[in-house]
């Protein structure tokens, strides 16, 4: 009998009851968000139109360790949450290596992903500031099925802009959402003006999440008592995640592991952020010492070929400006399977931990990813969302230098959700079809000439 | 807070280690299966050409009450189970009902249903019995993509014989089950002997799980280090699948629940006849008395408009003949979106409970089955599969009832599996265009016409 259970389940009376902001702990924050119009610092009052009250203040605080999750939060977490942290044996026996693996898992509930964390945060401050409805975008719709579930609970309409080239691979994710009562759009459309602007620009753009971001931001400032809600990228974002490294710290901690490395996917860096935010928390108050690694795609690889600099959020720039690691808001993404992952910018926390020297990165291409995700559904019995598997194929990449190095180390990931709605990827790649896209050095620099001149 | 939790998850170290085989409490056992040849009761070594050694020996054994799980077995099975019991405190909310709802839901694997604690099972025994592979057919899929899970694991070839309306319905099913290795061919397909005679017969034939099964069953038979493989209807399956019943069990004695109703949808009978079976030998044995209510589609009523009588359980008439509820071994179900309840007969065990008054049994339309679906996909944050949500209408009009009478019952129901490969299905019903069907008295007699003459 191990004496470390396959499965490890908090029980919910275990539930964080606060979210850690680990912006608190950084002796150098996050650079400020900028003003569209006037490159000056934003106002509260500026993002209150777009943004919930409540949200834009969790967005602006950088003090506070701590903020409390109110009990309908925290309610409604308990239909799916403590998430499991499972323990890899069967996958650490198929690589032969020493290492011990750990994942996260965030794919147990029907929004098949870690977004509903957030979902039923921002939902429930929509609610409670007495708003009609939210707009939001979604990439592989994830998030979109996640703010689906949140406003059907809450009793506030949903309208999702979902990047084209998923909403096409992905009829039966926006039947899902129907089934939560959504609209869903595909993007860039013809019913706001940012849409048309990308059509007119880029005659068959699959879209991409800038895009969508614009038209969601232009569909709720033209509608009375609507707002806008975001997936990731935002602090706001990062701090509902952190439930996920809260639980996995707690759970790690009654194992008695000391994790060594925290490999996280990162798209505009919610998982990740969440994931690894109480780790990172200790690494800056200087009480334990963790490696964590960044994993992105290269066909959209901002942390590890992108510009530290203010860019915009999305490509209509509507949005504020944030300072990250950018590929340029113009930059349009390959039509990868990863759609969650396709975002031209990342939060400017996990940016400024990059740029501190405190996080590593690196990309893989998707071939390497599909490769990894069948090994694991073939062991581990879960078959992952692409998104998913970039942390999986740098996991078992880690895992098997401990084979060669003989090294015990503990591996921690985030499995961020699964796979049931990319079987389209998953047959391309079964029929030996898929293809890597990684962009030319001249095709960056064209795209990062579009950067605003800011400092 | 509450004294009863949301998800009740017992310890993996409360894996059960013996299933639990409900025909040895029974005074009148199943009558037993014939030899399609010599109608006489079938010999072992008959049932050995088509069924691995140790899986007839189980299938005839009526009476040890408990079989051990081998290690192996319980090893895979710590990869999805325990299984969580969930109580519908969202649910009982929205329908405002003293009663107390709960259920033991099976969705959360890959395979999406309880289906894969048999298809480990059986693939387990085919690998010690030193075969190359099995085969056999699916339904609406998930039994499939179980087997095929369980067969990669263990090294073994997997060859499914798909419904056709269900292969159609869902490609990405199939897309799964290629992942983990396994063929799969629609059914009725012109690859067997009754394949081409059923094509012929029905042209343009849906298919069904009565062709299926032959057409699997002369796959097995032709092919040298090869057996055939049921996911339902049969003693083992029902033995496998006890470990529902039993985890649900332990977990209602640890809250100190006492169960009134149990509720189950039923096809063949697997995920019933393994729910029920532990408090159906409580009842057997005098100890507890209990409600067993099994769910079935009215397209397809077995239980409730079907004849007690020796039948073939397939069409093809290649398999034993099984004394149960029936439409007949011809009967062609009509392409409703429950393809796992899609099948003629019923459990002979569970066929017999009903006959002793031991059970009850009541059938539902599609219409009524997607409504009480996307209210509990609302309501509990879980989108159930068509087939699980044949449970979910039946405990919801229980609950109702006490709401009108302020019993506040127990209700236990069986939550066998999700619908994400069922969204074809859901945007039938969400776009209003989803229609029932019954069968007339003149089409079952037509049907009952062709039952053998046996007795």
């Amino acid at each position: 009998m191990n004496t470390i259970p396959y499965k490890t389940y908090l029980h919910e009376t275990e539930l964080p009851e606060a979210w850690y902001n680990v912006r608190a702990d950084m002796k150098k924050k996050p650079a400020p968000l900028l003003d569209p119009t006037t490159l000056k610092p934003v106002e509260s009052s500026a993002l209150e139109k777009v943004f919930c009250k409540e949200l834009v203040d969790q967005e602006l605080d950088d003090t506070s360790p701590y903020i409390a999750i109110p009990g309908e939060i925290r309610d409604f977490y308990r239909m799916f949450r403590p998430s499991p942290l499972i323990r890899a044996y069967f996958l650490e026996k198929a690589l032969g290596t020493p290492a011990e693996i750990y994942y996260k898992f965030e794919g147990n509930n029907t929004s098949g992903s870690h977004k509903l964390n957030s979902a039923v945060a921002q939902a429930y401050y929509a609610k409670a500031q007495g708003l009609k409805g939210v707009t939001t975008e979604t990439g592989a719709g994830q998030w979109g099925t996640a703010l689906s579930m949140a406003c059907q609970f809450f009793g506030l309409d949903c309208h999702v802009y979902m990047v084209k080239c998923s909403y096409e691979q992905k009829p039966h994710r926006r039947e899902v959402m129907r089934t939560y009562g959504a609209d869903v759009t595909p993007s860039p459309s013809m019913t706001t003006e940012a849409g048309r602007r990308i059509n007119e620009a880029h005659p068959g753009a699959t879209g991409s999440l800038g895009c969508a971001i614009s038209e969601a931001v232009e569909a709720a400032m033209n509608r009375e008592g609507y707002r806008y809600v975001l997936g990731s990228v935002l602090n706001q974002v990062l701090l509902h995640q952190s439930i996920i490294g809260l639980e996995t710290k707690t759970a790690l901690d009654k194992l008695g592991v000391k994790a060594d490395i925290v490999i996280g996917c990162a798209g505009g860096g919610s998982n990740l952020g969440g994931l690894i935010s109480p780790f990172m928390g200790e690494k800056l108050r200087g009480e334990n010492d963790y490696r964590f690694i960044a994993v992105e795609p290269a066909s959209c690889p901002s942390l590890t070929r992108g510009r530290y600099a203010y860019d915009y959020c999305d490509t209509g720039r509507v949005c504020p400006l944030m300072k990250m690691y950018t590929l340029g808001h113009d930059y349009m993404p390959s039509a990868s399977h990863a759609g969650g992952l396709r975002y031209h910018g990342m939060s400017s926390t996990l940016s400024e931990l990059l740029d501190q020297g405190l996080m590593e990165a690196t990309s893989v291409t998707q071939t390497q990813v599909f490769e990894a995700a069948r090994m694991f559904a073939r062991t581990e019995g879960i078959l992952p969302a692409p998104e998913s598997a970039h942390a999986i194929r740098v996991a078992m990449d880690e895992a098997v230098k401990c084979r060669e190095s003989g090294e015990k180390k503990k591996i921690v990931f985030g499995l961020t959700g699964t796979g049931y709605f990319d079987m389209f990827a998953y047959g391309k790649f079964n029929d030996g079809e898929m293809k890597d896209y990684i962009p030319s050095d001249a095709e960056l620099e064209e795209s990062f000439r579009k950067l605003p001149k800011i400092d």
